[in-house]
């Protein structure tokens, strides 16, 4: 394998769009269509017209991970095709939607710079764990898009940013995991955008349970699934840039925790399923408030991670009201009774 | 609508274990397995046996949460059902498993005697937020088990802990609901036990991203999804026996936000989608470092709502190493590059 990269276009058929995965063998190998191929591959072994269809849909769906959740029959099937790639399977110039869409995510937050400022931002000294635990928390799986998607702007805020991050996706199962070993259950690397609506989140923060209406309605995942056999250990260079204007030059540099241990830690205990998408935290420089910039609704948010392609979205209008809850008085445990309605 | 039920039993076919959805219109009645009915059905209309089973799992898979995701088809397949319910769809006596398998789930902390308890043990005062919003953390749908499966104790903890909750099972999709329609985009209620390991809670919270290792080795879901149309206003009864103890004894009361406030809240700019859970967070007293007892493994958590039944597991025993992450150096921004390994 070289530098293996995986992608999803858009076709349009009968029903509507439909995404179908690619993947190619390296950056400059042409794109094949993983589920034509197959269904080409299984023809040439005698099947019939109407079970190779089915065959190939069933081991490539439109899904990156579902297609992951069928384990090495998956990687056997992408591994076969690279191996021999039938013509007819070549696609040029594809519209490539999102390569993956999560079964479940989790972000770190590894960069120093980043952090070191967020704890400033919220008037808190940088706390021990940062140099003991790789900390995370959880997000919705069902708020992802992807490139050339419109962000949605959330009537509830008033300062909506971008995070540069880099994406780990898990491509095959595993727990209890050490770091010499996780890096086999890595399928490759993703540009990871965590769209932050900045005023919910500093508020709901000061309760200690992390960010949750400050992240929940969307994510944005890359064009780009690349495999990690060729990247370079020194790291890859990253990018933002706002309406074509650069606000964000960095690396992967300054992560405290590497991939291969945020990959262990997260795997301890748990079962990592393949479709996992671990994010890295946002990069050194990698949004907005850190540099004293501002969002605007209609603004072009660029970011590109060497590798890994180039992930492009405008941000939304706010639209619609918020209902906001009535506050309440603190009770001391005498609360009146709250169930239904 | 009597108070409609749904559950899932485990049946064996020559694969193994599979799950079915049962129904029933109340309590008292009878459970029917919706996939065997809605087959009988198709029959009954003229489809040949062969499509009739087709379109039967197609509107009623082993997942709930997808049979959710089929919108009105799966609704109206419920109503038909239990308008004319063909006797030879009956099951008596069902293992039942968890009733859903959420396709994401958030966690809000809404008992104030709990959350109140919550801050003093992490030396800090009840935060302005509690009594302003419903705040709350995302988990990992896909670490959900159900009745009567063994409880995982992951090896980094020695403080494994139960947290009785109530379960608001989201069944129309939804978003910018305000509070008076927010009921009906609720199927029903199940007993919720958010697993947590205390020790790493404690130590990981200090970074203020909230919950992610103490929480996402497990989660259990009730045996029972009960309707809202017969539940009283005034709340249901909830208890915690450990090894047949009673370890807690209270009610629904004392919710600072109604579930009605909790889903509204939840849809406010995003779109909370059918077979999404969210969590009251914990009962007054419903977990263990709250009352100052202590887990031990092998020990058997029964929690009970009024109307949900009960959900009762035994904890397993720590098995295998923790890799634990080496400490690091605070570096001041300089800090040695760590990438991949």
């Amino acid at each position: 394998m070289f530098e293996v990269q995986y992608a999803r276009r858009i076709v349009f058929g009968p029903e509507g769009p439909e995404k179908r995965i690619l993947i190619r063998r390296d950056q400059t190998a042409p794109w094949l269509d993983l589920r034509t191929a197959l269904r080409l591959r299984s023809v040439a072994r005698g099947a019939s017209a109407e079970r190779a269809s089915a065959l190939a849909a069933a081991l490539a769906p439109g899904s990156t991970s579902q297609a992951l959740r069928g384990g090495a029959d998956f990687h056997d099937a992408v591994a076969a095709v690279l191996a021999d790639a039938p013509d007819d399977a070549v696609v040029t110039d594809p519209e490539l939607t999102n390569a993956l869409d999560p079964i479940s995510y989790r972000d770190f937050m590894v960069f120093e710079r980043h952090f070191s400022f967020g704890y400033e931002w919220q008037n808190k000294p940088v706390p021990e764990v940062m140099y003991e635990l790789p900390i995370s928390y959880a997000g919705d799986p069902l708020s992802f898009i992807g490139p050339g998607e419109t962000i949605p702007w959330p009537s509830y805020s008033e300062r909506l940013d971008y995070e540069l991050e880099l994406g780990i996706v898990i491509g095959r199962q595993g727990t209890n995991l050490r770091p010499e070993k996780a890096l086999d259950h890595v399928l490759g690397l993703t540009i990871f955008n965590d769209v932050s609506a900045r005023d919910i989140q500093g508020r709901e923060m000061t309760g200690g349970l992390g960010p949750s209406k400050g992240k929940h309605f969307a994510c944005v995942t890359g064009p780009l699934i690349t495999s990690l056999d060729e990247l370079p250990e020194s790291g890859l260079a990253m990018t933002a840039r706002v309406n074509g204007e650069e606000w964000c030059s960095t690396t992967t540099a300054e992560m405290v925790w590497s991939v291969a241990e945020i990959v262990a830690w997260a795997s301890q205990g748990e079962v990592l399923r393949p479709g996992a998408l671990l994010g890295s935290g946002t990069c050194n420089g990698g949004s907005t408030i850190e540099i004293g910039r501002r969002l605007e609704p209609g603004d072009e948010v660029e970011l590109e991670i060497e590798h890994l392609g180039v992930l492009r979205n405008t941000l939304g209008t706010p639209a619609g009201e918020t209902w906001w809850p009535a506050a309440r008085d603190r009770s001391g445990g005498s609360a009146e009774t709250h169930f239904l309605t």
